[in-house]
Order: C-alpha cells, then sequence, then structure tokens
C-alpha cells in the first residue's frame, strides 16, 4: 500500500477476533522501485531491516536492471522476495486506479510475475509471495473482478504461493476461498479507528510520523495483538506481517525504531513464509 | 529477423561447409506481435504450419494477453516456443539500434524471458530457446558486447536452452564459446549472395516474394544442403531451422507453400528442439 | 467514442428538445490511430469522406510520424483536424478508465493538444477542435472532476476551440458553463432508445452494422431531426455533426454510405467548425 | 548535455578563433526532468540561477504536470524556455544512442516542441530555443543524418528558433546553413583538451567538482575568452551560453558559485535570446 494513495481503504482489520499476541513477525517493504536515472528509496539500507521485500516488477516502478539488483541484494541477506505486482502506470506509479478488464489484469499479474521471478532465479532464490501495490491494492479492497483476476493468476502460476494483503479485503477473502495462504498486514505508521479500519488519510491521525511512537505501536500490537485507535480505544489486529515504507522521507529511520522495539520486546524479526 | 531492418546482416551462411542434406528440419515464425487494439499477423494460421514459435516479450511487441493467448495456443498445437527478446521500443518495434549498456541489456533479457516463462508456465509449457528480435538480431551478428550481454543473460538464466541466430554471427559464437547450444537459420525469403551470406535488402533479389519458389528453393535448401545465389552459384548453406516470416503480407501462404514443399520432397517438420 | 467501450453513455440526446432539421451537417470520425509498426484504419480513404478528423495525440494512439502525416493529408484535403486527446494509455488503447487526478489530467490534455498542433502548424493548418477519446470520453460524460480538468486545459490553451462530445454530457455541460462553443454528436452507427440516450453495447440493436440501414438513419436524423428508437418510437437527436467509426471493419463503406446519403438528400456535409 | 553520458564529444571548442571577451553571458540548465513520483534536481533553486531553462518534453524525462509546472516556474521568473529534445527512452533515460530514421526523428522533435510550446503558452510564454537532450547531443555532434533531421524539425516548426549546441557539431553547421541561429555554450565544470575539446569523461581532468574551481574558470573564460586546458595552456573558447548541470549533487552550489564569480567579475548574467 501506497502512502499516497486517494483511496482509502475502509476495513483494516478483525475487531472482533480475540488479541493474538506473537512472539515472532515479519517486517515487509515495498523495494525495487527505482526506474532508470530515477533513484527512490534506500533499498540496501531496507534490505537489512526487513524480513519480506515487496519487490516492484515493472509495470509500476522497477526496471529490469534495479530489480535484478535488488533480488541479489535480498538475497544475500536472506530476505524473502515477494512480486510487488501493480497497474501498468509509470507516470502514475501504479497510485491511479485503472478499470482493467480481468482477464488482462490476469495476464498482467503474470507477465510480472514471470518477470521477476527470473531476477529472483538468477539470485538463487524464488518469488515467495504477491503482495499488490498501490492503486490495485486499494482496489482490490472492494473490487470483486480484480481481486479475483489477481487470485487467478496466482493459482494458475503457483497455488503456493501466499497474498499478502489488508485483512477483510476481498482479495484475501478470495485467496483462500480459492486455497491460497492469504496473509494479514498492519502498517506500522497508519493510524486505526475503533472499528480497527484504517484511519482514511485526509482525516487527522491518519499517519504517524514519528519513529519512537510508532515503534512503540508496532512492538505493542505485535505482542499484545492490538493496537490504540484514535479514539483512545484499544482493537485487536491480527497481523503476520508489519508493513513499513520503504520511499518515504524517514522510511529508514522508521523502520530501524520498529525493528529495534520488536527485538528489544523480544519478538523475533522472521518473514511469515518461514525461513528458506 | 525482420524484413525491414535497415542494417543487413553481411554474414549469413557458410560456404565452405560441405552441403548437409536433411531429413527433418524445424520451422520458425515471428508470433505474438500484436499489441492491445493492434491486431499484426494471423497467429492462429501460422501456428497450424511451423514447428517452432519465436513469441515475442512484450519489448518490442507483444502485450500480456496477447502472449499468454499466444502461448496456450502453441502449447495446444505442440508448437515449442522461444523467447523472442528486443529492445525496450514498442514505438520502433524494436527494429532501430539501441545502444544499450550490457548490463542493462542483460537484465532486459532476463525480464523478457521470465515473463514469457510465465505465460509457457500457465500452458503447461515452458520457453525452450532464445531468439534476440529485428534490431538486437542484427546488431548481435557484430556486436561483441551486446551479443556477449545477450549470451550471459541465458547462461545465468537457464544454460539448457539454445540460441537460435545467424550462422557466423558474434551471438552464435560467443552462445558456443559459453556452452550453449547455438542453432543456426536460414531465411525462406531472403536472397543469397555467391559467399552465402544474405543478399543486402535494398539490391535486386534481397526479398523474394513468390510462395512457390520460395518453396522450392527452401525443399533443396534443405533436401540438398545448398540454396541458389543471385550470381546462380549454389552454396552451401547449413541450418537447423528456416524462418519465415509471420507478420507480412502472404506470410501464411508462404509459410504454407514451404511447409507442403517440404513434406512433399519427404522432409519431416519438427523443432530443432526435438519433440517435448 | 469507441465501439468497444465496456462504460455505455446514459445520455445521448435531448428527447424533449424540438427536432431541428438541418441543411448541413459535419461527419467526424477518430484518424491517426495507428502506433509504430502497427497500422489501424485507413486514414486516407475517411479523410476523403468526413469534414472533421478526431486526430489521435500519442497518449492513446499515435506516434509523431503518423500524426504528422495525418495533419498533412487532412490539411491537403481541407479536412478540419481536432486533437482526440485520451488517457495515457497505449496498452489499453484508451479504453480504460483512469483515475487520474484533475491537475495532471490538465496538463496531460495540454502536452496532446501542443503536440497534436505541432503536427498541424507544420501542415499550414491548426488545431480547430477538442474531442475526448474512448474510456475519457464516456468518463466525462459523468465525471464531473475529470470535465472539469478537461474543460480547464481547453480555456487555458485556447478558449476559441469548441469541445465535441455527448449531448447531455458533463463535459458539454462545463464548458457551455466556461464559456466554450459545446458542439453534440450523434452516431450513425448505434441504436437510440426511447428517452434518446445511446443503447448500451451489450444490448440488442446497440450496434448497426449494415451501411444502407445506417446512412438512411443518418440521413433521416439530418433532414429531420429526429431517429428511431429501438422501441420503434422517433426521438429527437439534436447534433451539429455525426460521428462514424474510423477503425472498425466496414468503417470506410459505412463512412462512405453515410455520406452519399447525405449528398442525397441535399445536405451539405462542412465542418461545424466552418470552412476554414 | 549529460554527465553520464557515455560518448563523449571530440569537438567543443574553435581553438584558432580569437579570444572574445563578453560582459553578457547566459548560463543555461536541464530542468523539468523528473518524471511521475521519481523526482531529480532541484528545479526553483536553479530557476533562481540561470537565464536560460533547457525544460524536458517527455521523452527521456518530463511527465506533463512538471512540465507545465516548471515552465510556469521559470516564465515567473523571466527565465527563457528551451526545448530540450530527446530520444523516446524514458528507460535510458535519454541517454542511449537510437537509431531513429530522420523522418521518425523530425516527427518526434516536432511532438516535443509542440507539446511543450502548450506548457510554455498557458505560462505566457513560448519555447525561445531548441537544445538536444543526451544521448542525442551527442549524436547530433556527428551524425548527419540525425543533425538534419532535427534541424528540419526547427525550420518546419519555426525557423526564427535558435538551435544550442556544442561548437563544431554537425548540428550547429547545419543549423547555420538551414538559416537558424546556430549557439554555441561551454561548460562550467568539464576539463578542455589544448585543442579546446572536451576531456573525454573517463580521462583524469574530465569532470570538475570544487564548486570555486569551476566558478572562476568560468568567469575567466567570459571575460577573457579562454580557458585553462588540462595541458596547462590556454585556448579560445567562443561561447554566448555556460551550461550548468542541473541533476548532479552539487549542482545548485555550482550554478551558485558560477553566478557570483560571474557577477562579480562585472558580467551580466542575461539570456542569449535577449530579455522578452
Amino acid at each position: 500500500m501506497d502512502p499516497s494513495d486517494p483511496i482509502p481503504p475502509t476495513t483494516a482489520a478483525t475487531p472482533d477476533a480475540p488479541a493474538t499476541p506473537r512472539r515472532s513477525i515479519d517486517l515487509n517493504a515495498d523495494l525495487g522501485e527505482s526506474f532508470g536515472a530515477w533513484r527512490l528509496g534506500d533499498d540496501l539500507a531496507m534490505l537489512d531491516l526487513v524480513s519480506s521485500a515487496n519487490v516492484a516488477c515493472g509495470f509500476h516502478a522497477g526496471d529490469p536492471l534495479t530489480l535484478q539488483r535488488t533480488c541479489a541484494a535480498a538475497a544475500e541477506r536472506g530476505v524473502v522476495i515477494g512480486a510487488q505486482v501493480g497497474y501498468r502506470d509509470l507516470a502514475g506509479f501504479g497510485r491511479r486506479f485503472i478499470d482493467v478488464a480481468p482477464d488482462e489484469l490476469t495476464a498482467d499479474v503474470l507477465y510480472q510475475l514471470g518477470a521477476l521471478e527470473a531476477m529472483c532465479r538468477v539470485a538463487g532464490t524464488r518469488v515467495a509471495y504477491v503482495k499488490p501495490h498501490g492503486a490495485l491494492y486499494n482496489a482490490v479492497v472492494h473490487h470483486e473482478e480484480q481481486a479475483r483476476a489477481l487470485v487467478a493468476a496466482v493459482v494458475a502460476y503457483d497455488a503456493t504461493l501466499p497474498v499478502l494483503g489488508l485483512p477483510g479485503s476481498a482479495l484475501l477473502r478470495r485467496a483462500a476461498e480459492a486455497g491460497l495462504r492469504a496473509v494479514s498486514e498492519a502498517f506500522a505508521d497508519r493510524g486505526y479507528t475503533g472499528e480497527g479500519t484504517l484511519v482514511p488519510r485526509r482525516e487527522p491521525g491518519a499517519l504517524l510520523h514519528d519513529p519512537d511512537l510508532v515503534a512503540a505501536r508496532t512492538a505493542r500490537l505485535v505482542t499484545d495483538g492490538r493496537i490504540r485507535a484514535v479514539d483512545g480505544t484499544w482493537v485487536a489486529v491480527a497481523a503476520e506481517s508489519i508493513c513499513t515504507h520503504g520511499d518515504s522521507p524517514g522510511a529508514v529511520a522508521i523502520a530501524r525504531a520498529v525493528r529495534a522495539a520488536l527485538e528489544g520486546a523480544g519478538v523475533r524479526i522472521e518473514p511469515f513464509t518461514g525461513r528458506g
């Protein structure tokens, strides 16, 4: 998910579920999003902090050489690689909804999966999961046809690949129905409502910028299974992975603080796919 | 190779080699070169005639859905699929030389290989060889750095994949040096010089349009190992595959005539990779 | 508008308006929609039949050389040129809605307007009107923000340029409010409902393929100001221009029949902008 | 010109010409080279320092909204705008030679000129000159066909537009032959040989990074008409404009130092086109 996406997801957690404290958690971030002469984010620094890398696949970002190098750097560090598939929209960085027909979207996702797989293959690893990017991430929270199209691509390509997304989304529901492993994530630097959904970006409290605060919230969320909502209540958020943003200013500082806080609380950082 | 490429290859055959009559031959054609609303060629008709399909990979042509459908149709017919990799240049259809740095070209080829592999995978097959397209095909006849970069991609991706190209090219030489299988092709509808090279496109006799003539020449080339040059001499041309053009007007008629002539001469049409 | 657009406009005419017979009418068609090696439509044939050419601007179709040649050919024939602006989506041919932010859309339209203007300038003419393409055409029937963004571009660029679109659309309403000339068009080969709206594409009677029928309907529409709806009633359709499709099979035959029928009925074919 | 271009121009000055001291000079820089989410350079800071802005036109860099804003910001500050035309190659940032056919290159340049003109128009100004970017800049030093194609576009579009380029280049020679004003530039941060040519980038002394040194050399070059070559000799360099790089690290610091040194030496910074 992308910090500047205009369509705020309305469902982001499962407030009625019991809190589920964890002793280990995955940290994921979007990487490989440079394009040619344009650099974005500090991929190498982030790769030292996360356990899962959502690597762009060339449609919203990521030229082939960047993807190859990012996958090689991730493999060297034992960071698990997921395919961060997006709309074909370099000019919009995948942040604009596109009304792609389902069969075209399935083909677009297959194309991106395969392209990134080649980069993983020459790095001695493989694509280990799929996560949609930007406007596609937001669309498949509700857009049943696009969610189904994305799931169809994964099922056809490799039905053992987990799909990472927003709890309560059409994507995760359809993934589970199709027999895929559906993995929920929470957001380290986003505010939550009392209903366990993300605070829409235009409202106060939507985005948190203080690394220490973000880190403390995240540690509590993992060890206690709850997060403090903007209305002051505590809501249960069940997540197997925590998304930290890779490209915003201060991204590395936040990720570093989150990791330190988790380790300080005795939580192991490890990929949700398990160690290879 | 592309009928409108401006840079004529200067080496196309091995005139000193003894003629090598064959009882079987591969027929290849460029397919999957539509893009979105723009259709090119009659892929289904061609797939009934060839034994190997050089399927575009999206950089010079081929949207993902076209690639998926072309691979599925090829797989259904038992036609072997090769990755037709090209320069990233939709506006130029890959027909313009681009001075891509070697590491970028290697990454571009890997990306394309993987993308097409995904389409093969969901069609129950796999990429079985690699053939460069258009200006890249012509460049790697002489351009040592780009030839090496292309070979490096294939070696890194899957060193069992053959490379299909022009006899005498830097590409095939470097492929062989790197331990890859280097496969030579001849052109059904091109004129040859007395030295066994292709007649440059701007000279008389460069292109043959009469299906019967093309078919007769091709049958003779395969059964006898020789082709009649523009100067009237007979030159030896050793080729494991015959390229027929998939997108020119009359492409299907020529391919049909070539296939009929070969079968009439008792030659089996079968992929150079062997039957799967 | 585009024959394969998935979102049917729901408002297409002004049924309550009195029928307005005309002695002259404009014929427009989408042209310049080839891209590189991919050819689409028979632009030269269409230019002999229409009075206004909606020339693509490179975002959904139209490489620069195609645009330059199309503008030159239009200028030679005295055909008026309009900028057919679209979403930045070659892979989707501009037929997929993209949720472009208004300021980006305004800039995209300006960019396309200027690019086509250069081609007009070297052909000794100028961009004379603006018409949105494909999914953008359909979007601005209802999408107020995008309609406003498109109008803002035209106002900023040249407030004397008319905007061509669907009667009743947000686009034409906002154009008129902004002081632009808002020009309505009717569709020669589309079915109309009893309310004067276009029959949605998936319903029977949405598309008419018989040139003679289309021609007769169009002549009646122009000379009488009414068209026969699918329910058998006659509805008033006020249009200053008739759109004939440039790229469908049979496009030239239909345009020729329409032109002949109009001329046979004593209707002059002339651009809605007036003769230059 | 671009600091990372691989093909160093071999002719950069006119060593036999007499030194021509100047009381005023133009400062130009490449601007508008961001693309969507990817930012490059500090355009606003540079616009306060230069007198001419070479604004990208969307083919190698520059999304429409960036171009619109850059043109508006330039116009507000009275900075003259030139069209920085390049190859169609976002992935390569226009830094890779592309063997574009002359008629296609002419059309590509026209398209870019017009697109930028629209952005100038809505900013209340106009495109005032043309400068090629990156690999195209380097190509037209020697590539006669591409130089001619670029000149043909300018002549057709507006024969009063000057062309800015490397002294001694095919571009400037052909521009002058065609009746265009051919404007030479020198490079503030490049080393020169004793023959007055640029030191190839891979050799020592090719690039200067110290702002004070660059500034002092530039001031001397302008006030004295000579520059100190790497061999210690002084060579005459006749330039109507000084190029400072807009996107390298330290670009703003160098441009600021250059401007201060020139002003300190009593040199007026003003556009070579004259004040509007």
